[in-house]
C-alpha cells in the first residue's frame, strides 16, 4: 500500500464572538483538511489547525508522503519531524489501515477501554453577535449559558474560559455554578495566564471551597504555576506545553502541575497522545485533553484516542457545541449525557459532506483571514484594549 | 474474531553451565510457550519465562482471554493486570493480528524504524560442561570467548557477564578486548550487583580509560547507583526495575543511571516497551534490551519492537548464540556483522517445529526443576559457595 496522493484543504467556518484573554474569535475559524489517498484507492482524512503557515507546512511534507505506506508512522513522523505538521497525516493515516481492515481506529490503537468518552462543556463568555444578541459578559450569563450546555448536551463538567473580566467575575460564575448544579458536577476554570502568579494565588484560594477539578493555566511561568500550587494546593492543569515534552521533566522538577491536557493535533497525532500519557503515568500526572475551534474529523480522532487511554479521566474539552455545521456527512456527533460514543465503522469512522467542506473552503478563499489573530480581532472593537497576560 | 483457545506449554532445553553472580545455569533452561487460537482458525504464539509459577498464572489468565479480540490489547491489559502475564500474551495476540491482515508485527506497532537490529555479544565465565570441556574462568579464556562470538556473528558490542570471580578479572577481561578488538567495539560489562557501592566506584575508575559503553547494576541499590554515577562519571545502565515503572521517577530524582533495559517479557509486552521508550526519551534516557535464556519466538519479537523504537541506540542482548537447537521451523536466526534482519512474514514472522517443541515439553515434564535456581545449582557443586551480593 503506497500514498500516491495528499491533498491540502483550507477551510473557515463561521465561528460566534467567544472571548479569551488573548481577545475575541474572528468570524470565521480556520482549520486545515488532508486528504491521503493510497494505490488501493482509499482516501483517508486528517484535520489541524488552520492559516496559510500551516497550509504551507503541509503542502512541504507531501514529498515525504508519496510513496510510503501508510502503516509506517514512525518512519513518516521521522521525516515529518514537526509534531504538529504529523497530527493531521497520522489521522489520515489511520483513517486508511482502518479502512484497509475494516476496523475502527481505536482497535488500530490496542483497543477502547470505554464505550462512550465524556466532554466537558466549554464556556465563553461572548461578544453580541451580528444582530445584537446573544452577549454573555456577567457572572449570571456565564450561568444561564452553563444551563443551557447542560440542558442541551447533558454535560457533567463546566470549563469556563476565563480572565476576561477580573477574576472576581469568574469567581462569582464559578460559585453560581456550584450552588446550582451541586456537587455532582466538575468545575474547572481557564483564564489562559491572565492572572499573575500572586493573583493566581489570591484567585485559588477563593475558589478552594468549590471544590475544582482544576484551575488550567492560571498564569504562563512554570515556575509561577509551582508557586501557585504549592502554595494553595489547587489542582492545576496545563495545556501550554503544546507538544514540547522537554518541559515535563522540568515541570516534575518544579511541583508545576497536576494534569497534562493531550491534545492529538500538538502532541504529534493520536500515538503521541498516547506516549505522553504513559509519561503521565509514570511520573503520577493526570491526562485531559484540549480542544480548539474544530470540526468533525478532529472529534472523531479525539474520540478514538480519548477511548483508548485508560488514565484519560478528566473529560475531554471540545468546542464542538459552538459549530453551526460539520463537515461530516449526516447528522454529527451528538451528545447524549455528555458523552459522545465511540465511532465503530471503519477508520475514523466519518465520511466528509464534499459539499459542505465546498462551502468552507470557498469561505476560505473569499472570506477569511489567512491567519488567526484574537488579540487584532478585539482591537479592532476596541482600540484601547491590549493583549496583556497578565492583566490582573 | 474472538479468541477461543489458550495453550501453555512449559519447555525445557538444553543450557551450558554458564556463571553469573546469582550462581550458575542449571542443565535446562526454562521457558514458557502461549498458542491462542481464534474463531477464524488463526494461532498466535508468544514465549516468556518458564516454570510452574509462570504455568499457573498463564493458566490462570485463560478466562480473561477467552472471547476476547485479539485486537483489544488495552482491555487484556488490564484485565490481566501483570505485565509479566500480559507479555507473552499480548506477543500470541499480536501474531494473530498480524497473520489476520497479512502485516509483519512491526507494521502494528508503527513501523520499523531499521531493518536490522544489531545485537551484543553476551559473554559469560563458565564451568566445564560434562565432558570437562570448555571452562571460560579467566580473563584470557574470555577473551578467547569473545574473538569467537566476534567471528561467528559479528558482534560490533561485547558484553561480559561479570561479578563471578574478583573485580580485577573483570577488569582484565575488558581490558584484553579493548586492546584486541580496538576503539570500535562497544564494551558493557554486567556484575549482577556483585559489588558495593565502594567496589563499583573503585571498578568505574579502573575502567574509565577503556571507554566502556555502561556498566549494568554494578551494586544493588538505587542509592548506591546514584553515588557510583555521580562520583566517577560512568555511564550506569539498569535491568533491575524489571517492568516497575514507579522506579523510574526515583531514579531521575536520584540521578541513579544513564540507560533503562527494556524486555518485552517485564515490561509489558512490546507495546510496554515502545511507552518505556517514550518516558525513557522525555527525561533524557538510554534505552537498551534485557535477555533471559530464550527461544525463537521471544527473539522474533524482541527484534520486531527494537526494529520500531527510534531511540533504542544500545545494542540488545542475547542470549540466542548459546541456544542448541530452537523450536522455530528451518535454520532459525542467522547473525551477520551481529544483527539480525526484522522479519517480513506475517505476525512475528516465524513458525513452530512442532517436534522439536514437543522434544523440550518432554524435557520439562520428565528431566527439568520446575523453576530456575542459579544459586542452588551453584552449590551442588560448591557447597562453600553463597549468593552473596554483594560479593566484593
Amino acid at each position: 500500500m503506497k500514498i500516491t496522493n495528499l491533498q491540502v484543504i483550507p477551510l473557515a467556518f463561521p465561528d460566534p464572538p467567544l472571548l479569551n484573554s488573548f481577545g475575541v474569535h474572528a468570524p470565521f475559524a480556520l482549520r486545515t483538511l488532508v486528504k491521503i489517498t493510497v494505490d488501493e484507492g482509499l482516501t483517508g482524512v486528517g484535520e489541524t489547525a488552520g492559516g496559510e503557515q500551516m497550509v504551507r507546512t503541509l503542502e512541504g511534507a507531501r514529498g515525504h508522503l508519496i510513496g510510503e505506506d501508510p502503516y509506517q508512522l514512525n518512519r513518516i513522523r521521522l521525516k515529518i519531524g514537526n509534531p504538529r505538521t504529523y497530527g493531521p497525516i497520522e489521522m489520515a493515516c489511520l483513517d486508511i489501515v482502518g479502512k484497509a481492515t475494516g476496523r475502527p481506529v481505536c482497535d488500530l490503537l490496542g483497543g477502547a477501554v470505554r464505550d462512550r468518552v465524556p466532554f466537558s462543556a466549554y464556556l465563553f463568555y461572548k461578544l453580541a453577535d451580528a444582530n445584537g444578541r446573544g452577549a454573555v459578559t456577567t457572572a449570571e450569563a456565564m450561568l444561564d449559558e452553563a444551563k443551557e450546555f447542560v440542558r442541551r448536551y447533558g454535560f457533567k463538567s463546566l470549563k469556563v474560559k476565563g480572565g476576561v473580566y477580573p477574576p472576581e467575575v469568574d469567581i462569582r460564575a464559578l460559585r453560581l455554578m456550584r450552588e446550582h448544579f451541586g456537587a455532582a458536577y466538575e468545575l474547572r476554570v481557564d483564564p489562559n495566564c491572565a492572572w499573575s502568579a500572586e493573583t493566581s494565588i489570591r484567585v485559588c484560594r477563593a475558589l478552594m471551597d468549590l471544590d475544582m477539578e482544576y484551575v488550567e493555566d492560571p498564569t504562563e511561568s512554570m515556575v509561577g504555576m509551582a508557586r501557585v500550587r504549592q502554595t494553595t494546593g489547587m489542582l492545576l492543569a496545563t495545556n501550554h506545553w503544546r507538544g514540547n515534552s522537554e518541559q515535563i521533566p522540568a515541570a516534575v522538577a518544579a511541583g508545576a502541575v497536576d494534569v497534562v491536557l493531550s491534545d492529538v493535533h500538538y502532541w504529534g497525532g493520536l500515538t503521541g497522545c498516547i506516549r505522553l500519557a504513559e509519561v503521565c503515568q509514570t511520573f503520577g500526572l493526570g491526562v485531559g485533553m484540549h480542544s480548539n475551534s474544530h470540526l468533525g474529523v478532529s472529534l472523531a480522532a479525539m474520540v478514538h484516542v480519548a477511548a483508548v487511554i485508560p488514565n484519560l479521566l478528566h473529560n475531554c474539552d471540545t468546542h464542538y457545541p459552538w459549530l453551526e455545521e460539520d463537515i461530516i456527512a449526516g447528522p454529527g456527533f451528538c451528545f447524549a449525557e455528555g458523552s459522545l460514543a465511540v465511532p465503530t465503522g471503519p477508520g475514523l469512522g466519518v465520511e466528509l459532506d464534499e459539499a459542505r467542506v465546498e462551502r468552507y473552503a470557498d469561505y476560505y478563499r473569499n472570506r477569511a483571514p489567512r491567519a488567526r489573530d484574537d488579540s487584532s480581532e478585539m482591537m479592532k472593537r476596541d482600540p484601547r484594549w491590549l493583549p496583556l497576560r497578565p492583566r490582573w
